[in-house]
């Protein structure tokens, strides 16, 4: 339907029984002898993920720092391996940094985010000397210089800027800035307006605790379009020469084609109109070199200004979205609704939704070398009509017992899981050398409510 | 901003020092001792609003049986208080049936739902004499008659008819049908279509091992406008009269203001020239003892027809939504995006939205007889743009260490809760006697992930 992280592709096959196998494990047997709903992780996929993203920014620029993005997967195990490999980590909330921590990240090696800071995580970060503290607010430099000064330390802080503008009616009318203005502009509540980021930076430098050494804004697409003329704002009017450019997140592989209401309507218009859909053909997704590539060219010019800083980088999803499949098992099938439904047994409780419509790529586990000639939804347990999987999926024909590969399941989904009406699933970890390794137990019913007190 | 259940009003009151109290009960010293985010449960609120739902269905209707709904909040005190009351319980899932016994409901007063039911779960059901199982598909019917054969049991089912018709292009074009084929008709995927409901029921009939004695249909709006007609074609066609007369759930108590896009963009243009908000009035909603007169004055005459079966509802919401009191702390307070923004401590990570926006009334609890003077967003501590607890709330000037009292957030908040970012909260319940008792425990940093295995 869509691409998958070629990594991911290179280490599945089909064995003679027509099984989908994952380094030779077969993936079938493995859903039989731990049970479904199963998450099955690729270490090879994860490193080779973690690894190829390094090497696309490292080839354009040397001092880059990729920082991995706790949230996306909060796994142990997963968060170790990214650490062995020389990740950096990127927490956003005192639990990110317990479980980096934990992980064993040294605190050298972690950069603190995120709009929610309590001073005892601040004073907790600046213990294990973390490397960066980036901030959002005036409240939050006056609350890190109090708990620096208490601690006797110079922190090192990086503000972030907020690259989307207000959404006002002075300049341009579009329905788009209507609408976002109308929803409060959700989107301005993060980091320093870029009205008032001269003069945040200004006040920043006043702290005797802090020592203002970064610049962040987030996601990459609009930190590189607003960065570079402010860095030279900052530079010639206040003199800072920072020490780390950041530019945030949202890189993506294309492994899940995320689906609007419009692309719907119109695929299925052209469908009843006799036309191919276009939600099964493949996507282009620019390399994640030719990203690199373009973002460098982009911001060099503002490096090289401020002396070759470090670049700092926040993949989460692209590290880890396309290491991770999720196994399910199908309960029945039933057509309803004009749509055949495979109905399985774990839907948006473990695989939570960004945007309406997720689509994701399925391969019948136990059918792998069979064509697909048929189109299903795939919908979880839940009793929400909006609990599926993925929507218009075309597979081989379906049936009770058959087991259900879905591919790229790693990001979002073991850190945002809920227990509502199931119990959450177990997570393997699969190595090059076929080893099978539990990194996660399997919930039982008791756990769901072992903090219920039945008075 | 809008109504809030009577019950849970008349139980909140303002002690000498401002602070808002229940039954007494110093909200913001609970928030102090026990730490923020907190629920508290008001159990005379959740007594009351069950035993006021019961009396309203049962003043026009003698044989009623309310069955709630565990999925809504499936804490174990929580499901024991109901069950001492009298109610009984509606379960989804293998884990809402296990929540269901261990809470004490013996399966006679537990009924059966959902479109996914594993033989095993079905094993279970039928062992612990559950009073009806209610079938969505011909493969669940097939399944349950093989279990229920293996049991020696003959096993009471009810058929869920979907009341939605497949928005086909065949009879009415608009554009909600238009939208709704276009997302593979989603609502469609529950139960036996209208169209196919008498087949299934006639098929139904001939199971050896099973005794069609329901009908159900969900939401309660829809059933009651599918089922008479259909009920009166099962029993002149095949003789069916059923024992049990389902309307599923759907019950509403106007605490939580469900906003759309349209209305938020209208209310913007409104204020944009000068007209009042129309999202800070009080919204009219029908009592439950209107629902209740006109839902039976709508199948009253099937009912008779039927000699009076047994009427099932299965209210969630209504019951437990009011009793649910979130606290929570300001962690400070922005101006950004042209919106005041008051960031505290807990999100959608434990007040998970079902719909775009979801306005909730707030107290600021240490200041609550203050007048409001300012408008306020609340922000979660997530980093999506999307973390909001409400938009537009109108309080007195807030601050870092206020605490805000959430009203309304008992349903769909502990059983839907995750941990991504944060720990969950615990949750406290205070008797009409004022004593306050710990139902369910803070979760620590550990907890999140007591089922990883750091290999």
């Amino acid at each position: 339907m869509f691409s998958v992280a070629l990594s991911l592709k290179e280490h599945l096959e089909v064995n003679d029984v027509g099984h989908l196998t994952l380094h030779g494990v077969d993936l079938v047997e493995l859903a039989g002898r731990y049970g479904t709903p199963l998450f099955v992780f690729d270490e090879a996929t994860l490193v080779g993920n973690f690894e190829r993203f390094r090497r696309a920014f490292e080839s354009f620029y040397p001092k880059v720092l990729v920082c991995y993005s706790i949230k996306t997967n909060n796994n142990l195990a997963i968060c170790r391996i990214l650490r062995e490999k020389g990740a950096y980590a990127e927490v956003s909330s005192a639990l990110d940094l317990h479980i980096a921590l934990k992980a064993g990240f040294p605190g050298e090696r972690i950069i603190y985010d995120g709009p929610f800071k309590p001073a005892d995580a601040l004073e907790k970060a600046i213990k294990e000397h973390v490397l960066l503290i980036n901030c959002e607010s005036l409240a939050e430099l006056e609350r890190l210089d109090k708990v620096a000064e208490s601690l006797g330390v110079r922190q090192a802080v990086g503000l972030r800027v907020n690259p989307f503008r207000d959404p006002g009616f002075s300049k341009y009318f579009s329905l788009n800035k209507l609408v976002n203005a109308a929803y409060c502009n959700l989107d301005g509540k993060f980091g320093f307006s870029l009205d008032e980021a001269y003069a945040a930076f200004e006040k920043a430098l006043k702290f005797k605790n802090l020592s203002v050494e970064g610049i962040m804004a987030h996601p990459y697409r609009d930190a590189t379009r607003v960065l570079p003329p402010l860095i030279s704002e900052l530079r010639e009017g206040l003199g800072i020469k920072f020490k780390y450019v950041n530019v945030g997140g949202g890189f993506y592989s294309g492994d899940v084609r995320f689906v609007g209401g419009k692309e719907l309507i119109s695929d299925f218009l052209r469908r009843k109109i006799g036309l191919k859909s276009k939600l099964t053909e493949e996507v282009a997704v620019p390399s994640i070199e030719a990203v690199a590539k373009a973002l460098l060219s982009e911001i060099g010019n503002s490096l090289k200004e401020l002396s070759d800083p470090v670049l700092i980088v926040e993949p989460g999803r692209f590290i880890t979205s396309s290491a991770g499949i999720l196994l399910v098992r199908v309960d029945h099938v039933k057509s309803a609704g004009g749509y055949k439904w495979a109905f399985v047994d774990a839907g948006t409780n473990i695989l939570p939704r960004f945007s309406a419509v997720e689509l994701r790529r399925v391969v019948v586990a136990n059918k792998a070398s069979d064509d697909p000639c048929e189109e299903y939804n795939v919908s979880g347990p839940l009793l929400y009509s909006d609990d599926f999987i993925t929507l218009k999926a075309q597979l081989p024909e379906v049936c009770e017992g058959d087991i259900l590969a879905i591919l790229c399941c790693g990001a979002y989904t073991l850190s945002r899981s809920n227990q509502f009406l199931y119990p959450r699933p177990a997570a393997l970890l699969v190595g090059s050398n076929s080893e099978v390794r539990v990194i996660r137990e399997r919930e039982t019913f008791e756990d769901v409510f072992y903090k219920d007190r039945n008075i």
